[in-house]
């Protein structure tokens, strides 16, 4: 699930399994699309280890697909602006990670907590999940957008979040990977002027 | 399917009634998920007719669905920004026309055009048809923007695709039709200042 420093590849222990086959079926089928026996034929799993570890059933797994997706992208984000010195480079370094993760994942893949947690009809505790994986997704990106030098890290995180979803769905309808590209030029300049100047007075109009 | 000046109201067509009720189902269950007989019970609409109007059946009627939602958030577009005598006024408006329709639907309404033709696992002539739906988009926030004086038109509008599909996201994620406003501050920070600039020098650190 790590971007390029995995280690030597090693047996998947069995809720490894079920989240690998499942994650894959809820982002390319969505959550109500995906059966458990379709889920349990493509885990090579029996119908009892699912209920040993997840002993809500498919509920519980949706869950945990969307935490191990909201970690993956943690840590992308991380590792991308960790060991920047700007925040331009770390924008930078960032949209090229997402056009890497979109390309190698294909354009078949949803958000893996949207498509999970909120397109599928799942139950009201799904979108509280994606709501609070969504807010450690914000309080990253603001930690590293303040330490870089952000002057409004919150709204330039909370913007960070509609535009990676927003390049991402431009990229799968247009099957196009360098359209994650696009997150970095528009952050970059929310970054440089306006999000950081909320009570700064309107511009009435364009010269 | 209008905003806010409907003519009083009719009796719908058979295809009018098809369009809406699949257009309904294929936003909540997606493509995939939406059994034609649903949509039969949904419309009250017998099967003979729906082959008679959509030969193609399910396909041609989803295309036929996301061609009007094409053309509903078109108008809605053409109407935020037609009057408006500067950029900053027709993003405003029309930001908040996107808040009025995401409150209008609620919550559980993907987009009209990528949750039926991007997510639901349909035929390749699908992302065709969006990608086809999203240029018409893109020209129209284009022709407005270069109307009211945006320096790089082209570049703006790809960027609203973008930021209005995101900001759709988040307002679903959230149950929350005020993330609908995100819209206008984000375009507008772009519009004032750097999208327009592609070939700027580029800023290697912050102040």
């Amino acid at each position: 699930m790590s971007e390029t420093q995995d280690p030597p590849p090693r047996s998947l222990t069995t809720p490894e399994k079920l989240i690998a086959a499942a994650s894959q079926l809820f982002r390319v089928r969505g959550y109500a699309g995906t059966g458990i026996a379709e889920i349990l034929k493509a885990a090579g799993v029996p119908k009892g280890s699912l209920y040993h570890h997840f002993p809500g059933g498919k509920e519980d797994l949706a869950l945990a697909c969307a935490d191990v997706g909201g970690k993956v992208m943690l840590r992308m984000l991380d590792r991308a602006m960790a060991d920047a010195e700007t925040l331009e480079e770390a924008l930078d370094v960032f949209a090229a990670g997402m056009e890497r993760a979109f390309a190698r994942h294909g354009d078949w893949r949803g958000c893996p907590v949207t498509s999970t947690l909120i397109d599928g009809g799942g139950p009201p505790k799904f979108a509280e999940r994606a709501r609070s994986i969504f807010a450690d997704w914000e309080a990253a990106f603001a930690d590293h957008y303040a330490r870089l030098g952000a002057s409004d890290p919150a709204a330039l995180a909370r913007a960070s979040l509609t535009v990676v979803q927003g390049a991402w769905a431009q990229a799968r309808a247009h099957d196009d990977a360098a359209r994650m590209r696009d997150v970095a030029p528009i952050l970059k300049a929310l970054a440089r002027n306006e999000m950081g100047r909320p009570k700064a007075p309107r511009i009435r109009s364009l010269p």
